[in-house]
């Protein structure tokens, strides 16, 4: 799982009707210091994040059994973060 | 899942024969500010998406279920994008 | 699997309920001679590491059904390291 | 899936026993106008590819399903391309 | 499936149950040439891997798989290279 900031959405009319409904947000990632990294994707909202919030982006398989396994989903957020504490 | 621009289609004579048929696009990867990135991939295309459109990309698992589980597809495009909307 | 070493964890109260109860670990991922990289991710401790230590990190799928599999999880920490022999 | 241009192949007398017969290639990926990239790796050919054409590689589960998903492959040659036609 | 090289070896005490009696080696992967990359990882050796010796490392579930698909490893070394032929 990565620490990713949501800076944005996007808006598809066209898609696979199985992502009919989902919010479709794009997040960057962040590294060390949370220092936004130049790495974005779309990643499917699981837990009300909103624009500017840090969350935490699951993917892969994983992503995809959250919201059944059968829609086409490899990315999404999974938790809003609180705080980071790094040493 | 990915933002990516469609920027070409390739030709195989002698493949697989799952993916007989099938639109095998090539798209370039879009980073922040949807600029395009070095990435780029094989993808199929399952929403009737053509030259120069911004597309979403989902892969691995994910997107060899799309097409049935049993084509030999890790990239699919599964929307095409109206609008990307960032901070 | 990766050698990382753990530097924090986050604090995330709206999160998938599944995620309720595990530790939720910031680790950064180590280079030849145990460099640091800039490769940060959350991976969720399976086995009582602490900050500082050197860990084992699992992703994807792998990582997941070291839970049970129901979880959003696609990395874990597996294992504490004592030492590294490398060449 | 991605582009590449298979450049060699190896030799393994001691392998898992399931790879025993199979066509170990090496490959290198394609970037845009199919420049190569720093990226190689080894490809079970499964379309009779030979040095110096260019193919698509399917990875993961996927690949390894080419297979009938016992072998340990991860990386197959799915397709050798006649042309690539980008804007 | 990648070309490595074994560089060394880890000791964990503390680790999941199901790793117990694994051989833990560090690998660096090698890019074009057989330079080794800066990219390392642990991999399980399924073949009698030794320091120094090039290898065919697989990775994500397929390398679960292997090892009977309970134990937490998603990078495996299934083959030792006798030679490499590139153009």
């Amino acid at each position: 799982m990565y620490l990713a900031r949501v800076i944005g959405n996007v808006v598809s009319t066209s898609k696979n009707e199985k992502l009919i409904g989902m919010k479709l947000m794009v997040v960057e990632f962040l590294g060390k210091n949370q220092v936004p990294t130049d790495h974005t994707e779309i990643s499917v909202d699981s837990c009300g994040a909103g624009i500017g919030e840090t969350v935490i982006v699951c993917k892969g398989s994983t992503a995809r059994g959250i919201f059944g396994g059968e829609a086409p989903v490899d990315s999404a957020i999974v938790g809003i973060i609180d705080t980071v504490e790094t040493v």
